[in-house]
């Protein structure tokens, strides 16, 4: 461990939705990190924490913490980061498309863990990136050690870097289900399982431990296989989705010429 | 089995590509099934199947099997099953996007299996589905023996589904890699590791095993989050991938008013 705390961390958690619930799990089995209370004001979210921790809907009864995580909607953080105002602890949020000013407090910072969290789903946190940011040098060695507790990648990301690692998330994560969701729709209108592609997904997936993406790329674009786009464009009902064909073939054509 | 064969299957490979590479690795342990021998032009690519196997460049040698698979770029194969012409065994090709009619022969076929292969990558053949389409029930019966041999999922699809399944290809594979690339272009302009994306990459992936992917979307565009959306328009430089980034998120919303 590269700082050593004398102390135990305390953290409070603010928050009842996905990202919550899953960085209560990861904390909750460590020793030295305890999380002292979750605050909600969704009544039912908050009773599923009820067995395991301290839970209030008041904004009045948040107790005292080194760290309160702001686990809620990128538009409310600014708004609910103002119930802690009087706090001495620190308090981080957990987005990553919002800069660290945006929250109002006294120590501010950020603990983004890069990952997309489904319900009910367990994670293995070990593997995510923690992307933290602070003020000062101190407070980042205190979320660099709570980060270190769940995670073996903790890296510091300023917040202007944060902004534009959001935006590549958005195309490897969201980007990438709505390519999924539109080969699912060809698939249905075949009356073919879409099941057929998931070993293709997972194996365009699994190539980039040991490809880069540009070198894996393949396919009529790259190729500039001009029979075949046409014959894909003739196949393509959705008005958007004919566009979208030609403009990603467009994009892919101009990453390659870059190369040559 | 269902279709019991009273004899082994014979089966010459044409083409000493990916697919011939992986196929004949996956043939090559199965003991009802020989490759007899392995046909192709160039002569360095054709050596390394020499310690196996029979191999010749010359198209008078090519002997006498029950299946030649035609594994060659997709606008060769039309003129390479010209070379076979005069067998009476069945010539099927491995394409995705060409009609089973293509290939010049008395008896023709397709088998197609749905992956993408890398050189030297090995692959679990068992799980990639092959998708096999022959003219008469007696020559499909012999396809579904040999690619039952070698995977558990083996379809009938007509070259016109065929077709489609190709296109849905395109979208899950080829373009969701050209989203890493993207993703991997914006994080080397900030100096940050690609390899932070990794874990996000293989989740979304994953997920499809328990969410179909209409139902994972997620993001800026799937919440109308106009704010983000422009921000992060303001921080794409490349004109294409900023008219990407709109017609991706204006794709997403119209599937979203679709479900609504």
């Amino acid at each position: 461990m590269k700082f050593v705390l004398l102390r135990m961390l305390s953290v409070v958690l603010i928050g009842t939705g996905n990202v919550a619930h899953h960085l209560f799990d990861a904390f909750y089995p460590k020793e030295d990190i305890q999380v002292i209370q979750v605050f909600g004001r969704n009544i039912r979210s908050l009773s599923s924490f009820e067995a395991k921790c301290a839970v209030t809907s008041v904004p009045e009864n948040i107790i005292d913490a080194d760290v309160y995580i702001v686990a809620v909607n990128d538009d409310a953080i600014s708004e609910v980061s103002k119930l802690l105002v009087t706090k001495k602890g620190m308090v981080v949020h957990t987005s990553g498309s919002v800069s660290k000013d945006n929250v109002v407090a006294a120590r501010k910072g950020v603990f983004y863990p890069l990952q997309t969290f489904s319900p009910k789903k367990e994670v293995d946190f070990s593997s995510i990136p923690i992307c933290i940011e602070a003020d000062t040098l101190q407070d980042l060695k205190i979320l660099e050690v709570l980060a270190h507790k769940i995670s073996e990648r903790v890296h510091l990301v300023s917040s202007a870097q944060r902004e534009k690692l959001h935006l590549a998330a958005v195309f490897v994560n969201n980007f990438t289900n709505h390519m999924y969701v539109i080969g699912q729709e060809i698939c249905s209108k075949e009356e073919l399982p879409f099941d057929l592609l998931k070993p293709l997904i997972s194996e365009t997936a699994n190539k980039l431990r040991f490809l880069s993406p540009d070198k894996a790329q393949t396919g009529p674009a790259k190729r500039n296989d001009i029979l075949t786009m046409q014959k894909h464009l003739d196949a393509l009902e959705n008005p958007i989705q004919k566009k979208l064909y030609q403009l990603i073939s467009e994009s892919i054509k101009e990453q390659n010429e870059k190369k040559l």
